[in-house]
């Protein structure tokens, strides 16, 4: 059984089709909307079109910035020391390392992870792009070292083990971030690889 | 911190307005928007301008439904009981029963109980509407029985009682659905109100 109303079901629908939200809450959302003011729907509305038509990625850092700053406000900061480059999978990751206001690099957004069983190889993700900016030869800007900050999954260190096969005979320094135990957890309640990373991954105090 | 795009950082504001949609899934769908195929957001975009552009409510049941379809397909449908009338908070309520198969008469949806910490009285439900298809005479239509479904909560409780005593008078018979023991559930962990509904409301065998 549906809804009496076509406009109501079609948006139903619609949600529904978003990630991790089911009909139920589709359903809800759609409640929610019919009794909101039009003003705010609109606004939602265009800011859907805004991100389709507005967005567009940094062409030095891949990272998601408006059409009209390119390249986007972090590569062209003079606050940041452009000769460290932290490579990562997706936007998102960029927001986690800025919002601990310790990194003062750039950054490389990959756009993915190397994964076969997806069907995505290297040439799938900005990694030509990565070589290009590893080509720029000026004392000054030139990249000294590229951090891998990709996640710890299978496809990530894949993703990791072929780019620093790729990277290191290129000349620049090509480091990791450290694997080990999460501030606050409990050593007993940490799983086998990660302790196992932290112990190899000791430093002298 | 937020992120380089404008575009990126109104979307997710936008998103997150929305009931039960925090600031990590705002960003989770925004990506996930900004992934996806621009017609495929145009369509979402349009649905939720449809929704306000096109869903009215039926002039007699009070449920949504779409501008041209006034009364709606169920006020209208020659196969359904009209003088019994199925009184509901919300058009999901709706829906609700409609999934049963079980129930063939119509509905009046009251948009609400009666909330007075919310400032919600009689006056902000569609009560007026109710009465005025009471006062409907023709034998074939006129309805004979009001079934009030609403929420077993407190305000729900208020809001039958007020119903109760406003159309008791009328000379129309007032029902309510039963409270008692949900289907597959176990007696043990039924809370001490429902039990003693369901004691009150028991039938013989």
């Amino acid at each position: 059984m549906r809804y009496t109303s076509h406009a109501v079901e079609t948006l139903i629908d619609e949600f529904a089709k978003l990630p991790g939200i089911g009909r139920k809450t589709a359903q809800r959302l759609t409640m929610f909307i019919l009794h909101e003011e039009k003003e705010k729907v609109e606004s939602l509305a265009q800011a859907l079109l805004d991100l389709k038509n507005k967005v567009s990625y940094c062409s030095l850092c891949q990272n998601v910035t408006d059409k009209e700053i390119d390249p986007c406000n972090i590569c062209t900061s003079v606050k940041r020391d452009k000769r460290v480059v932290c490579v990562v999978e997706a936007p998102n990751d960029v927001l986690a390392f800025e919002k601990t206001n310790q990194y003062n690099g750039l950054y490389h957004v990959l756009h993915g992870v190397i994964s076969p069983l997806d069907g995505v190889g290297p040439d799938d993700l900005k990694v030509k792009e990565l070589i290009h900016r590893l080509s720029e030869t000026d004392p000054e800007t030139s990249i000294k070292e590229v951090i891998l900050a990709i996640n710890p999954t299978v496809e990530g260190e894949t993703t990791v083990l072929y780019l620093s096969k790729l990277l290191k005979p290129l000349g620049v320094k090509v480091t990791r971030i450290a694997r080990g135990i999460p501030i606050g957890t409990e050593l007993e309640y940490i799983d086998d690889a990660t302790l196992t990373r932290a112990l190899e991954g000791r430093s002298e105090l």
